[in-house]
């Protein structure tokens, strides 16, 4: 089996620098673009600035650690600052990552200049990615926001987040000076204005920093949710054979027409919806009865088990020992004979995650272990992990992106199915009756009227 | 075999508009996007004002014409405007086009937003896209390009060009506003600034244009070549037998070898260039003696054929002969079962076309159905015509994007190989005597020294 490499031969290693006031974001998009370049095999992590302060002024920093007269809490925060990136570079360095994230505020040119001449002595490309936003509506939600849902602020009083971050925001507008066209177009840098109204993008030149942009330029935090479901049981799924182009079965074919009713029962917006579906047979009938606009996408097949196609995983197990042990060794890497593995199915995906993105109102109708792999982007599920999560059949599931995580509620349409989930070490079909596959955040429902 | 639909459901029209002086690269970037978008499959068409002009002027504008007191020159300017607009419009209600790029100069900001209104009240989206240049010594060189090579001064005298131009220059810069980031805040536009060292992207929402605007933002214009082979000969190649995973034969071995001198001989930054591969066999043997950095993709893998993997085409004429005689009818659409079709190749090497245009020392080693679909790219070749193009063996491939399209060397390396064409009509592999294969603007060059 070849070796796949995704490593970007060129020893690219750039260290994205967040600049901007409280609440601007900062923290959510570095987030986002950690679990977007980690899905994609690009070794990323994010260093929060704040978090490198000495254990003393970490617990309580408010008020008067934010009062701009205050020349110990200064030092202490530059302090802070350079132990970050020491990090980062002893990170770059020893563990080979690829992409840091500086998740602090950087809003002087004086500290930027600093920032930058520090990180290209140590042979790391700087991009600066700003979050500008006067528009006061954005900051007063995202402040609620934080106040309500950031894990920053976990077991704080009520109140206290709200007067910290308006502390923090007071503070640092006396001294903000916004990234600046001309002064600072010797640097690399990502401008946002009012989330992504308009962007600029100054001095932009690896292909790996213009996919950043272009990711960014993407987002939007429009409240919204994304509808995803397996297509309807199949025949194949009767027979326990995986791959193929079969037709649905007579309950896949209940769970096709149930699936109109549910989506016009759940989804608010349903007849402004687009659905989105491979271009197997099994997918299309599952769409057949939903009277939206509809999309097909080769992007959207299953992955292809090669020389396995067709098979059982009882005659895999049989036929091709080795390769069945390997699979369930390193399911994600594992790669069939003239086939696909995770990683690939992955590559193939990210235009759809990237228009995901962009999108608001979209059901996608896809196959177990390509669902498995959006499922695992919104979900930020490690790699060893997502090959093996549960998707049953016939659940409508709906993800709701937040700004600290996603919400998900599976919603059962309540008809029978085969289970196709085969646990590790075992070529039998079904799960253990522990419901450890549950993951954190999901809700579980069961559409009543239907039952 | 299911229908393919890449048509975006959403139905959106979008009309690019051009906006800049003379000499700034907007007939450039326009055909690059026509280029881009019809290789996707998305319909899209340039329409050029100038073309517009009531035939008496358009032979012979230049000086009076442009002379800013000249009255009567001005309403025809104009009225080639509201023309080609109306054909804009046309097109899209008639023909079905999805994106219209009009190539005009639209410098003022009244004339702006009276195309917008135009447009709109037309359910086209206007997307205004500047380019901008304050950079002299770009203007100066993109004088000379036109004057040497534009195909929109073919057949003057020389000097005319220059002379044009320049009136031209100076005759819209007396009344030229660039797009204005506060004024104009209300429009999309993309703004280039000194081709792209700083890009304002304001105001995309949907997701065709900030693809465009994510295309745009990999361009550049630095003379580079781009290098192309495909693999040497396999033991497959020499059944006949397509798809598989085969190695090389003896005479591919040699090929590998003597790979490693050509680049040396011919490509003038050998020790920065990049190799990229599939993750097949075949390409990475061809690889193998080349000492630089190396990268595999899965999206450079050969066509699935499906069933038909491992057969020949005589074997796949008498087992399916309908498949055989519906893929020589349409090759650009027809889906192997359980394969792809070139349409469905395109849809995944876009990521590499993408990477393609950002990179400037490449050598792509693969397989003929993909190197057809990149060749396509480059040369502008139509849907139907680029899968029946002939890619021998053997032969390195020098792709140089200039100005006004792409200069072709192709060099053999003069080791006998199989013939892996297939005409329509035959299942026999070969190419007939003619060689009306050479396209227009390749040079076939044979390595001397090793012949
Ligand atoms: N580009 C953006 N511009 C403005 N707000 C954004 C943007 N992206 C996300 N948000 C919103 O920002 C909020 C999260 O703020 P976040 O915690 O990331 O702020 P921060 O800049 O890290 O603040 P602090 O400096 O206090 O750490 C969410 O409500 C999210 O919807
Ligand atoms: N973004 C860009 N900025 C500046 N120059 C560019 C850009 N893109 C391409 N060019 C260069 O522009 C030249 C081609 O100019 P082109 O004929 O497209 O100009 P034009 O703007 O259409 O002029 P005119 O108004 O006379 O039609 C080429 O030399 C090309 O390299
Ligand atoms: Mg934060
Ligand atoms: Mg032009």
């Amino acid at each position: 089996m070849p070796l796949y490499t995704v490593s970007h031969v060129d020893n690219l290693r750039v260290c994205v620098v967040m600049v901007g006031l409280p609440a601007r974001g900062k923290s959510f998009i570095s987030h986002k673009i950690v679990r977007y370049l980690s899905w994609l095999s690009i070794k990323t992590r994010v260093f929060n600035v704040s978090s490198y302060r000495r254990e003393e002024y970490r617990e309580q920093p408010s008020a008067d650690f934010f009062n701009p007269n205050n020349e110990e809490s200064k030092v202490i925060r530059e302090q802070a600052n350079i132990d970050a990136i020491k990090d980062v570079i002893k990170w770059m360095n020893e563990e080979e990552g690829c992409v840091a994230i500086l998740d602090g505020s950087n809003v002087t040119k004086r500290k930027r200049a600093m920032v930058a001449q520090i990180l290209r002595d140590n042979r790391v490309e700087p991009l600066f990615l700003e979050s500008f936003c006067d528009d006061e509506a954005i900051v007063k939600s995202n402040i609620m926001d934080i106040n309500s849902t950031s894990p920053d602020y976990a077991g704080k009083p009520p109140g206290y987040a709200l007067e910290d971050i308006l502390t923090k925001i007071k503070y640092y507008e006396t001294h903000y000076e916004p990234m600046d066209l001309v002064d600072e177009k010797e640097l690399s840098f990502i401008k946002l204005i009012n989330v992504n109204s308009q962007i600029i993008i100054n001095k932009i030149e690896s292909y790996l920093e213009s996919r950043i942009a272009y990711y960014i330029m993407n987002l939007h935090i429009k409240p919204r949710y994304i509808w995803l479901s397996r297509h309807g049981e199949s025949q194949y799924n009767l027979e326990g054979k995986i791959g193929g182009d079969a037709d649905l079965s007579e309950r896949g074919m209940k769970y096709a027409r149930r699936l109109k009713d549910l989506v016009q029962k759940y989804v608010p917006n349903h007849d402004k919806l687009e659905v989105w579906t491979s271009t197997l047979r099994r997918t299309q009938q599952t769409a057949q009865f939903l009277p939206n606009p509809k999309k097909q996408w080769k992007a959207l097949d299953e992955l292809d088990a090669g020389s396995c196609d067709g098979l059982t995983y009882e005659e895999i197990a049989q036929r091709f020992p080795e390769d069945f042990a390997a699979r369930d060794e390193n399911k994600f890497e594992y790669r069939y004979r003239g086939g696909e593995s995770y990683r690939d199915v992955i590559q193939r995906l990210e235009p759809i995650i990237m228009e995901l993105e962009n999108q608001e109102n979209v059901l996608v109708i896809t196959h177990q272990a390509v669902l498995r792999c959006i499922y695992a982007y919104f979900m930020n599920s490690p790699q060893e992990k997502s090959p093996w999560m549960s998707i049953p059949l016939h659940t409508l599931i709906r993800l709701e992106p937040r700004a600290y995580g996603t919400n998900v509620t599976r919603i059962k349409a309540n008809i029978p199915a085969v289970s196709t989930y085969k646990e590790k070490g075992t070529s039998k079909l079904g799960e253990s009756q522990n419901s450890a596959h549950v993951m954190a955040g999901e809700v579980i429902t069961s559409d009543v009227a239907n039952q």
